[in-house]
């Protein structure tokens, strides 16, 4: 049984928290904070919730198809992903947002019921997987109906596995840790590692058409789901694991990433891989983010990438190195790095995935080409440092809000010509908000490349959720003025709806409300997301 | 200028044609023909065609946004696509389904303005690339409309290169080959070539969802899309080059395979590569199409293929190797087949394209692989053999029309653990209906591949259609009880639409027409095709 995550913050409380002492020099000297400074989350008892509203009736009928808890744990658990303005609200003690109740049903067929049930009682249903969202997709909205249920998906585990064909079928609700841990009984793996993967479901990576550190190796999810099923107030619709097809527009294309707003994905068929052997991490350096840039495209371009491509900008790697901390191992970087005429670095993590001998192969190539392009081999210690600490951004996200610092971030991507503006455009944007603001390209394509931004900030105590709206909403008018995706792997949700028609165009989310309006009727599936 | 298609059968008259005597034999022996027997194709004069149905008013409101024609050649070249069906109507005389017009757009706006005048007047329209649907996917249906025109999208052929992003946007009506010439120019090339290339545009290709010979190294078309423009009667859906989104479902996919029943596609961002400098394609056999399969199944699950990996069944084989003749050569590789134990070999051509250094690694990897499963080596004569005649196909089924034999091909695809049944059972329901059929393996996947059969019948004068429609309902319920797609690569259009909700989904379906009939309010665009 795993465990839920801490209803005010990242990861459970096997975690441990707190920050090493040499940051509290980085919160003075580069935030202006004070790093004495405690604003701890109210306890539960404490946080307040409105009455459910769901009714005798529609509760009776939902019950006769699945479990229904209205529970405060249960209710503030299901209450928000976990957006910066997520937590700045239930640290603060607000859950008044919270859902009336929670559904746990054991199968599709349960969800299907439930959803019957819900539309007959005009109830808003909030599919809800591993609750990791950082763009309010699973925020309890009601819409015009009575109330507001979330559909916890974790009865839905199911796995089959068809080796030959590289095949697996799994529930929703399945954690990517426990699929990985049962397909590894098979020799296999999903690969696809996204920074929630501790918690985050396959249903929710497909609904939101996620990446992993490890995509421009593996693929994103979207290029891993082979087949599909979806729950939808209107009926069932599974689309066959086919390895391609002519046969019209591709409908998995319409499920992958429809965020609970046609209906509950309750199974998907994803392309697997033979479990790595080996996995190896390097990292190296550049001297400038520009040329780091054109470094990666030249080797995604010739097919000689890793797994893992990730090259931090000037800004990201000063402070990945002050978070290092000032012991003689990250002194001996530093004078490396100025030994070799790199005032300010660029930090490379590369990883290759595989066989021994494939990843003998595949290194080669990348290294000759990085080395080539002017890199600096830092050796594996960067990488192995990269990978213990994969999963922790979010961890440090707590520990900062605690010490009154925020810190978001935000995705993008753009083709090769149109990358630099974009760069540029929304860092611009962003310092106009924030103290500090740092970059990396995460993933990589013949095309163009995706560039992922941390930006933190000093909170001002009670305007926290201005502070953080006025830097979102500069950085998507940058993203969506330099011609941008206004996300390439944190999804719509309720943060980005507002620029989607810059992207889908008002004529391509005319066709998605057609379809919307189609397989929900009555317009109970996750209100308030996805669609403007 | 490209040259118009024979309005006959395939080709340009720039083409010879005829057989070879040593096919009679084949004629004769395999089939039960009567190798003497012409069966021509009555001259143009004598081909029948309906008075235009296209009213005054309606003729006006288009002609003021496009050239409109309604000469007897013009109707009778835009009457049918290159399925055995249509060759058949026509080479009989038959074009009384032609369209009423042909209607010439020189850009996106025209289009637009014409679909804006046929919508008004009730006028169905058939988007025209290069004809050459082999589905009845350009069959001039005019549904519940007054009149139908084709819309020749020959005048869309613009051409604008992102070198740095390896991205082109041209016309939807620009011709594969003419688009690869241009590119040519700056070292690139799309490496998108169907057996339909010399005529194909590349808005067909995208509407239709194609593959080409060499897509299991550069990929399908829907791989190599990254932006489309479509118009549509509601109005222009232009989606964005980019090389991901998360940012909900990708309704580029809801355009690509569209088949012109949601507009008309008017152009494509395309994903180029290199040129390469180096294309070697090599033959090999194997001792059964069971041992090939499972080769090529170890091959791209290794990624160790070509761009080109063809395996022929046995049947297939012993086809090619007939038509290649009695000569010297083929003698000499028959008794090599023989010394080496192969009694029913299957031949594999094996491609690479790229760099030298490219195709030499490459190579070595797919050779590696290919012998440990048993292959014999067979040089590159094969290969050569295959590239010469690579687009022949249509060409040889002219002459073998003239000679009273029908030939038709048709495609499926599905996981490795569904294609031993898929084939058995696809293959026996051919062999009811006629008196050869081979197959070959024709695009990898690391979760499965395509299969393409083509299966020849005496025809029965007069009776070539029901001959022609029963095979194919036998051979469409095969694929559809053993879970395959019902097209891989040659799209719904008419003939397959019975059978897409197999595939898609009565809900699947529903969710399609909603968006349609947003994009298509009046239903004018191309009735009687994709949708059942």
């Amino acid at each position: 049984m795993r465990r839920p995550m801490r209803w005010w913050g990242w990861g459970d409380d096997g975690h441990a928290s707190g920050l090493p002492g040499h940051v509290d020099d980085l919160l003075r000297d580069e935030l202006g904070a004070d790093p004495a400074r405690r604003a701890p989350h109210v306890p539960l008892d404490a946080v307040r919730l409105e009455p459910s509203r769901l009714g005798g009736a529609a509760s009776a009928a939902i019950a006769a198809a699945a479990p229904v808890r209205d529970d405060r744990e249960a209710r503030v658990l299901h209450a928000a992903g976990k957006g910066l303005p997520d937590l700045l609200r239930l640290r603060a003690g607000d859950a008044t947002f919270a859902p009336d109740a929670v559904v746990e049903p054991a199968s599709e067929d349960a969800v299907l019921a439930v959803l019957a049930a819900c539309a007959e009682h005009r109830v808003a249903v909030v599919p809800f997987g591993g609750g990791t969202s950082v763009v309010g997709g699973v925020e309890p909205v009601r819409g015009d109906c009575e109330a507001v249920v979330a559909l916890d998906l974790g009865g839905l585990a199911g796995l089959e596995v068809d080796g030959r064909s590289l095949l697996a079928t799994a529930g929703a609700g399945l954690p990517l840790p426990e699929l990985d841990a049962r397909l590894a009984a098979h020799g296999l793996t999903l690969g696809h590692v996204p920074q929630s993967y501790e918690y985050a479901t396959l249903g929710g990576c497909v609904a939101t058409r996620s990446a992993g550190q490890a995509s421009t190796g593996y693929g994103r999810i979207d290029e891993l789901v082979r087949g599909v099923a979806l729950a939808a107030p209107a009926g069932r619709l599974a689309l066959p694991a086919l390895p391609a097809s002519a046969a019209g527009p591709d409908l998995r294309e319409l499920v992958v990433g429809s965020e609970g707003a046609l209906g509950v994905i309750t199974a998907a068929t994803v392309h697997v891989r033979p479990a790595p052997k080996v996995r190896r991490y390097e990292g190296f350096a550049f001297g400038s983010f520009a040329e780091g840039r054109d470094a990666f495209r030249r080797c995604v371009q010739a097919r000689a990438v890793g797994d893992v491509m990730r090259l931090s900008d000037e800004d990201e790697t000063r402070l990945t190195l002050a978070l290092a901390g000032h012991g003689a191992p990250a002194r001996a970087l530093g004078a490396y790095l100025r030994a070799r005429g790199l005032r300010t670095p660029c930090l490379v993590i590369a990883g290759w995935e595989g066989t021994e001998r494939d990843v003998r192969r595949r290194r080669a190539r990348t290294l000759s080409m990085l080395r080539r392009a002017g890199a600096v081999r830092l050796g594996t210690a960067p990488g192995n440092a990269w990978a213990k600490g994969r999963y922790s951004g979010p961890y440090l996200r707590d520990d900062l809000l605690e010490r009154g610092v925020l810190v978001e971030t935000l995705e993008t991507a753009h083709t090769w010509s149109g990358i630099d503006a974009l760069y540029a455009g929304v860092r611009g944007a962003l310092q106009g908000h924030a103290r500090l603001v740092g970059c990396h390209v995460s993933h990589l394509y013949e095309t163009g490349a995706s560039l992922y931004f941390t930006f933190l900030m000093p909170a001002r105590a009670g305007a926290e959720l201005e502070q953080w709206r006025a830097a979102k909403e500069a950085a998507s008018e940058a993203i969506v003025a330099a011609g941008g995706t206004i996300t390439h792997h944190h999804a719509v949700g309720r943060d980005h709806r507002r620029w989607l028609g810059a992207e889908a165009g008002e004529l391509g989310l005319a066709a998605l409300r057609a379809a919307k309006e189609r397989l929900d009727p009555a317009g109970i599936m996750n209100p308030g997301k996805l669609l403007p």
